[in-house]
């Protein structure tokens, strides 16, 4: 890719994570040899990713161009922004640059894996501008469900990139802070050449209420509520604990917070003062047990039905700190994320079980979604006017739905890129296009080990999940050409041995016959050896119980 | 439980599932020395259920009360009422009272097990009764999402039960069957000791609304498809394949069905004349091909993104006979069951991909429940006038919610009695209460083995899913008191060897060590030896990789 001066100039952005999909989002731009990050987020292992942690980008064409790569920004701290941030810094030393929250969360994150913020990172204010070789980045604030999220504008010789990050428009944010609007449109006045925009809500017409909008219903619960009360939501969404905060001052509640993640969460919240507490309304969870039930609030983890977190082990009466007791009102201000629906549930009918009030459906009011919906993604494309669109941040039907959004505001059909992971978006002044693809992927982290664990140890596991596993060992001596041990059998994950003696012991002894067999013309080679196990027990095992368990044959030799 | 006359007597119920969950219903109802069964259906198995293909209830307390059971009645079709009848007649043979279609269904469910129903099982018709010892048992029609669904009223000496099976009351039913409300009534004013109703949707408010009401979006649908049409949606639900034929018909389109449950479910219903099929719009897959693709209407499987499903493979291009072009419209006309959300998602996303139009939102109006919402509840409730309330068929959330809509009926709180699986629901003609437990529980199949697989088995897979297994073998000379073979180590599903030789080898090497430690004082017991294999090698493994492995030592003699 290499420069050329004037009206050919290109530049190349590049999604290594988010399109596709909800999560692991990752977008490079690159300028001739001058390349930045925006975003390095981690996804959450699919369910057919057995034993997996967490998946983070492949990060292949970052590490190939290292020399090249002058800086990291962040538009907000949100999991699936920061996840992989430590992952990445681990193979290349390039300074980040954040808000004070999504810095103070990312240092966080690093000091958990034993690292430090490179020398040259920087908190930035929304507003500010940092200048990476040909690259001039700024910071304009938007509203989400986590404080000081940005989008971010790269300035270029080509032309300017407008990346939203994550975003909705609230009119009446809880921190007073207001998208900056000015700054977008003066941005679009100027020349956008391209937005690339979150399309997460690209399915749901209309606005996203407002987070103000969630008090008056939070309130009635509050009210309502004969005992104490246990609010679960997402650690990271400071402005919704803010307004429980706020409330419980004013009914003269105390308010204790426990979970680690938002203990987490609101401690650095606390510390770079995202949160205003009036003066002894929050307590710790010992001080909390002297005052009276109906003037408790627990703030906790749990929203999702997580069987670790500290809602889902009280309502199965788990948690060494609180018990909960029939006149507790347990809320969800959050939403079940799909594919948590059944822990939620699970968790819901535990919680009813200790005769607890649960309030969670949706219409009860008091979540709502920090992304845009229909109207507010136009409108983000009507105050930019940018010459191209680069749908990004969600699943292909949303990505989809957004450009069919952005052709009714009128940019061009032909304007519109939708891509993929890895996709190569080549822009000029003038134009854009897919020009191919750099490596991109999934990589799975398990344990300490990142990436090691590939297809087939995922397929194995998959086997060794629904069927178990039957290992037959064989003692030769080879000089002899002899059997001398075994034919030996062992299963796990596939019967339970107590009950089904008679089905090992004859399997075994179909064992026996085809070694006996296969010796007849001398000790043949191993895998000859190991073939004939496998053959015979998988038809007999099969047959008897419809099951395929992973047949190992090992060989040992004296 | 011996019988007394006069007031004393005892009836028994005794839900052997559907309590506290959705799925495996089953009832039993037992007047001194006299058994009917209502129901015998499976469940689908958790997530961490692995490798588990279906799960049925625990019949031990059928099994031990074998001779007094008389028969076995079923509410309607559907598989978590149906699907475990097999399993039951395997141990017990004992007749079957069901609606035509619901024996047509169950006696296919049987054919494919290789059996075929007792003989002196019978199909009835609603308003039919059946006596079975001191049962009297009549069927009352009922409307569900499938056709010829009916509550079954059981009267004897000390009162009448009534059991709804599943329902809801369409005014405005497809096939023109009403719920049989005078004949509710009439048993209402007769006197209906206790009412066991559905709890499915006690948490939804209002009406849910008639099956009539999908034809108007459906017809929406059909009309603004410019190329051809696919629907997917439960194969039971004959009404709603009725609609969607009729309207194929009148516009002049053909329709093929597509998909092995389905494909059965409508030749089993044309057979019975449950399904209308005008002359000539019903057609073959081959004959499909020879219309034009605006005048074709495909009705298949996968409404639930299940990835075997017709659907799910058309989405990725690997269905035999139908292949996805751009124009085409995908219409689920069914919702996700909790839990499917993630994989109708998928499947969805497929869809686009292949350039289809998707119309999968609740909001499309193509899919009705098929159970009754609040107010249907509280008429049931009405027309009956109980003197006792059981809610059943929910989990617990549901039959909590269900109770209080019954005490907003003027059912004292006394009279509703709220269990579990396994509890004994004990009646006289003026007393309800729970007076104890028998045996109950869940019995996993998986392949051709029925209870096989328990929680050891269970808990092995589960680990070996996580983590993998890494098996070490050592021959031994038991005479001669030496190690004469291994440690030989061999791993599956935890890491894949080539990439992670060098750990494997530093194992083997720690394994040799130890053994040699073990030897100094000659060879030890098997259980030492192994002890210390898995001592050593999980010590290292974590420290090395934070992963657990399952570690299995086998030691074979020579």
């Amino acid at each position: 890719m290499a420069r050329h001066r004037g009206k050919t100039e290109k530049l190349y952005v590049i999604p290594l994570g988010g399109l596709g999909e909800i999560g692991k989002n990752c977008m490079v731009v690159q300028y001739g040899d001058d390349i930045i990050v925006i975003d390095a987020g981690l996804a959450f292992p699919e369910e057919e990713m057995l034993g997996i942690d967490i998946v983070i980008p492949d990060f292949t064409y970052l590490l190939e161009n290292r020399e090249k790569v002058r800086g990291i920004l962040i538009t907000h701290g949100h999991e699936d922004h920061i996840g992989a941030v430590a992952y990445l810094l681990r193979n290349i030393n390039i300074p980040v640059y954040a808000t004070r929250l999504t810095l103070g969360l990312i240092e966080g994150k690093l000091a958990e894996m034993g690292m430090k913020l490179p020398a040259e990172s920087k908190a930035v204010r929304a507003g500010d501008q940092v200048k990476l070789g040909p690259f001039t980045c700024e910071f304009i604030r938007v509203n989400h469900s986590i404080p000081d999220a940005c989008a971010i504008a790269v300035t270029t010789p080509v032309g300017t990139i407008l990346h939203t990050g994550d975003f909705k428009f609230d009119q009446t944010p809880i921190d007073g802070e207001f998208a900056d609007y000015r700054r977008l449109t003066e941005l679009g006045k100027r020349g956008i050449l391209a937005l690339l925009s979150d399309s997460t809500n690209a399915e749901r017409p209309g606005y996203t209420p407002s987070e103000r909008s969630v008090r008056p219903n939070m309130e009635r619960v509050f009210r309502e509520a004969k005992g104490r009360i246990l609010m679960a939501t997402f650690a990271s969404n400071v402005h919704r604990i803010q307004q429980a905060i706020e409330l419980a001052a004013e009914m003269g509640k105390k308010v204790a917070v426990v979970g680690r993640s938002m203990e987490n969460t609101v401690r650095i919240a606390l510390e770079l003062g995202y949160l205003n507490v009036p003066e002894g309304t929050m307590v710790t969870v010992d001080e909390l047990r002297r005052v009276p039930l109906n003037q408790q609030v627990i703030l906790t983890t749990g929203s999702q039905g997580e069987p670790m977190a500290a809602l889902s082990r009280m309502a199965v009466n788990d948690h060494k700190a609180i018990e909960l007791y029939p006149g507790d009102t347990v809320l969800f201000a959050a939403t079940a994320i799909p594919g948590n629906e059944k822990s939620v549930a699970r968790t819901v009918n535990n919680l009813y079980r200790r005769g607890a009030e649960v309030i969670y459906d949706r219409s009860a009011g008091v979540h709502v979604s920090g992304h845009a919906s229909q109207e507010e993604q136009k409108l983000m494309i009507n105050l930019t006017r940018p010459k191209f669109f680069v749908p990004i941040h969600g699943e292909y039907r949303m990505l989809l739905k957004h450009k069919q959004l952005a052709e009714a505001c009128g940019i061009p059909s032909e304007n519109i890129l939708i891509g993929e992971n890895g996709t190569i978006f080549e822009f000029t002044r003038n134009s854009a296009q897919i020009t191919g693809k750099v490596t991109s992927g999934q990589v799975l982290v398990d344990g300490l080990g990142v990436g090691d664990v590939g297809n087939i140890v995922l397929r194995d596991r998959k086997q060794l999940a629904q069927e178990g596993i039957l290992i037959v060992v064989v003692a030769v001596d080879r000089e002899e050409g002899t059997i001398v041990g075994g034919p030996d059998m062992v299963s796990r994950g596939f019967v339970y041995v107590r009950e089904s003696e008679g089905l090992l012991d004859e399997a075994k002894e179909r064992v026996k016959r085809a070694l006996a067999d296969q010796m007849q013309r001398g000790l043949p080679e191993w895998a000859v050896l190991k073939s004939s196990i496998r053959d015979v027990l998988s038809k007999y095992l099969y047959d008897k119980t419809h099951r395929r368990p992973m047949i190992l044959p090992i060989i040992i030799e004296i």
